[in-house]
């Protein structure tokens, strides 16, 4: 066992740093040094997460860093750009989990962002999404986690790629349900339990962001459409898929299985019976699962892939535990071990 | 003003049976003279809808069927074929609600469904999607209400054929998100409350028995998938369309207004400030409006349309008293002027 | 019939004045002459609620009324005595939604709520829960439409005085479940969808302001407590109530009957089979009903009262409506006859 | 550190033996030896439990008990006492989550329920609500874990008789708010999706056998009336408690301390700032947390006590798993680690 390693979570009073910060309470390895909030310092952790009630730590100035192993930055997107230096001197290992850094070129990322405050670092960060691109990680010091769509969407399609089902110019739709957490914990009118609650709301229908990181992993252009779902957390991908030549149910499996079999976070739900028969948020809530399945749609000429995350796990806070456990060489399971529940409603 | 017409519900206390009654009971025209259930004969229909409490009638057995002008079926698929001319004694108009009719010949039925049992109705009756075919109605002895499903993915396709849009042979994936009241008044472990709720279940991935009516309507060969989500009324339709050659905005405003500017029962949701921005079902909600609107992707040469309905309204139960109404020479929008609520949540 | 009447809503983008635009629209005898949003001035009613799509109408300047022969005050608490005057001035009938002038006294007032600009209206205005006292408003030129919640409490109460059952110095809690649409349309943290879904949150322990209007109405104190549950609209309160003497089933029966047997809104649900055997607000949801049951509990001595109404109907826009229909002699039901959907799920 | 206990749960298909196993599976100390169902005979937990898809173990033929170490019967009401013997050779310590050995002798059985097949069971058997009798539970071979609602209200509720503001002969009235799981995974229609969804409806108006339980424990006979909410897991009691003397917040904060303040699973929540400032059912979700809570009412001379539980995991398979902790010896919160999730829905 190694000495216990020192965490910072900048942003803790979002919904994303409160998970950081129960994730990193109940990891064998990591010590909470640090979290920050601006609107809630000197508050305790439980007076905005209720989970963190039994927690001593009250938020402090995130102008005034500690020096501490590892820094998780859960801000917007736009804000970890402005502080990367200040992240880098107050930790080795810096975790960001906004898109600041998540594309490779300033070129990519002026195409979907504005402007780059700092460009350089985003050929020197690595991209997280563990199971796609695990060896990258160790000793790396700034690594912008996967984002929950993108992650859904990528865990779906990236043993099609590998198996050679996929070559990269295919017809992709991939159409997304997401939950109300991915909106974060800044509530405006559309969000309020009242506009909220029973929709199927088409939110972002074309040109959304995470398209891009889609494209930069797989080579690929997807036709990529989001809609709002009454849950608060989960991400689901439905990815329909047009290859150039047939394709088989065992063909299928077998890019699963090889691709997956080995994944501690990877599990396959495809057709059998009872009621939980396809992926789905539910079955993960909770947990740093990845679910996939698909169908074969002959008549169609059409793949049907399905894959489900909890977009505040494996779609972010889980994400960037994992592959902080990686880079530092723990576990990669060490914190994330937990299964999720049955029944389980809307979490 | 006529007289007033009798009207009967066969298989009243089931979800669409519910609702027929709720509108007929609030119809100008129509009188309920019978409303059956076996399962609760002799029992106040208010004992079934709670909403019904007001009146006195009672179900009455379904063997047992009195004369009356226009009979509604809103038996399971499978039911009304058996029945059919015991329907047709008692009543000179039969809207079924089922699929039973819905298709045009022994062929196409058996493609989807099991074996026919009265195959020459199929080419005799009219199936009713009034916004596109009420010129067939008017003194139909047999009408065949149009599917849910296919309702709202028909409304938002035809008018891009009749504008020259779409020809038939183009790339269409229908990505349907429904509620539980699709899934009947019979409950079985999966449509539990604690299994049901905060649900993106996959439920239809492939093969849905509505692909037959869209591709009998639109002549075009649908990639179709319905996933299971957090409501109980609502269906919507998301279609991501692949022209073959360029579509501006105004093109796609051109072409819905052409065939919705004087639909009673249409609206357009397209873009736009507020929280409504698209259809929503919540939108349409207890009315018999269909909602549509869309959005162009030039980067994915790409055209996503939304459509919206309430399943039980313009899905089931309004549609079939819009095509009864049609069929009887009466005001298109009688007794389905409601225009919903706001707000409103996950009805 | 009579000629149309105009009528005003100040107010008309939150909740109760949407609700009360809907109704107004669908109303036999009143007309749409003006409906007032600072915020949204000069966008069409539709921009908010997307029910309204259908009307032209646009939210127009409240600091300039027009003459009509009803206003509408749908503004928060304290606003209405602001403007009491220029209300006066535009309309011979004022039915205010707020709390501003439904107690009788200034005293009564300051005990609840901070002080009253023009307390001298206190007493001359009509608080209006028309089952009870319908017959002080026709004529009256300023009416108080009853709260939400206390609505619902007196309700349950009142046949129980009237019957003898209840004196006044019972021991009496009422435990009221709400939804999210009382808190109204300017959301803030604690009503994101996230932190308000799948809530049963105290939100009101003691000393509710309703407490005020029930003490005016029945002469009782009240334990009274409010829990804010998953639902949008909605409110059920469940009176706990400990009777000086014995009380059986036929005396409750009795005394409900006496009171709401010609009552055209009123509903008993009193045990029964089926699904909805009690009182629930999701029965009676979008409908100026109110339903009340109860159930005799002879070992401790207790009658449990229960009372479910729609919150924005009966508990404000349908209570003004049906208040406003009896000021000026209309039919008391007119544009209120919608009695409910079955199935619906938390509206 | 103890060698591997073995641990058998019969009932396994249902919601509570589901949570047991997963308790079990992520327990340091026990190992599943044996999960029976009748109905999924030969298949896999994660047929059923889809958080359970990553264990290989199968459900087996009840009538076919292995010899373990702690056999835990999450069966229905009945059946546990028609197997005591054959539970009680396979195993030393029996645990068993139905009301079958709740009370303590078979009067009170009888005035509560029907005839009872063994009832010198059930003075032998330790009722198990382990914050209030853990002493009697170390070796204990027969372990009746108390019922949800009963545990909600007597956490609630002991600590102010332990210090001396309850006697046993106050007023107390107790209104609960149960989620959809308290009625098992045998759906019938009352608990389908769209029945309900969105609910609060009385289901058990007077007479709940939990009161049999709260009696026993406290001496006090309370008016207990139960609703369903729209949640999944939870259970939240609302005491209305009418003390004979004036009682201060001091007095109140004292009571909870002294009872509390060591208690490892005991969260107090009342009052103070943020969105969570009483007990909810969503801020314990998953966990074996009990939260309480309190306000004073001087002006109805009333205490209203706020008390939250998970009812699968305090309310049962958590309580049952932290009563064997404590009688077999074990560390009390070995498996029960969790603190819960934020944001977190309906779950």
């Amino acid at each position: 066992m190694t000495d216990t390693l020192s965490a910072a979570v900048v942003g803790g009073s979002g919904f994303t740093g409160g998970e950081l910060l129960r994730l990193l309470d109940g990891h064998p390895e990591f010590e909470i040094a640090q979290a920050t909030s601006r609107e809630y310092e000197k508050k305790t952790l439980g007076s905005v997460h209720p989970n963190l009630r039994h927690l001593d730590t009250r938020f402090s100035d995130p102008t005034d860093l500690e020096s501490v192993d590892v820094l998780f930055a859960a801000t917007p997107h736009g804000v970890s750009m402005q502080h990367i230096d200040a992240f880098q001197d107050a930790a080795d290992t810096v975790v960001d989990l906004s898109a600041d850094f998540r594309l490779d070129s300033e070129e990519q990322y002026d195409e979907w962002y504005d402007g780059h405050s700092c460009p350089e670092y985003l050929e020197k960060s690595e991209y997280a999404l563990p199971e796609i691109n695990r060896e990258n990680l160790p000793g790396a010091d700034l690594i912008a986690a996967g984002g929950c769509n993108a992650t859904a969407t990528v865990l779906g399609l990236k043993p099609l790629f590998d198996a050679g089902i996929l070559e990269g110019d295919e017809q992709v739709v991939v159409d997304v349900k997401v939950g109300s957490s991915e909106g974060g914990a800044s509530a405006g009118k559309a969000s309020s339990h009242a506009e909220r609650s029973g929709v199927v709301r088409p939110y972002a229908p074309t040109g959304h962001r995470h398209e891009a990181e889609i494209e930069q992993f797989l080579g690929l252009s997807v036709s990529f459409t989001v809609h709002a779902v009454d849950m608060i957390r989960g991400a689901s991908a439905t990815c329909h898929v047009f290859p150039t030549g047939p394709v088989s149910k065992g063909d299928m499996w077998g890019a699963y299985r090889e691709s997956y079999d080995d994944e501690p976070f990877m599990r396959m739900a495809s057709g059998g019976g009872g009621v939980y028969r396809y992926p789905e948020p539910k079955a993960v809530a909770g947990t740093n699962f990845g679910e996939v399945g698909f169908e074969v749609d002959p008549s169609n000429k059409r793949l049907v892939v399905f894959s489900a995350i909890d977009n505040m796990m494996k779609g972010s806070a889980g994400q960037a535990v994992h592959a902080a456990n990686v880079a530092l060489g723990l576990e990669e399971t060490a914190g994330l071990e937990f299964t999720g529940f049955h029944p389980v409603g809307a979490p």
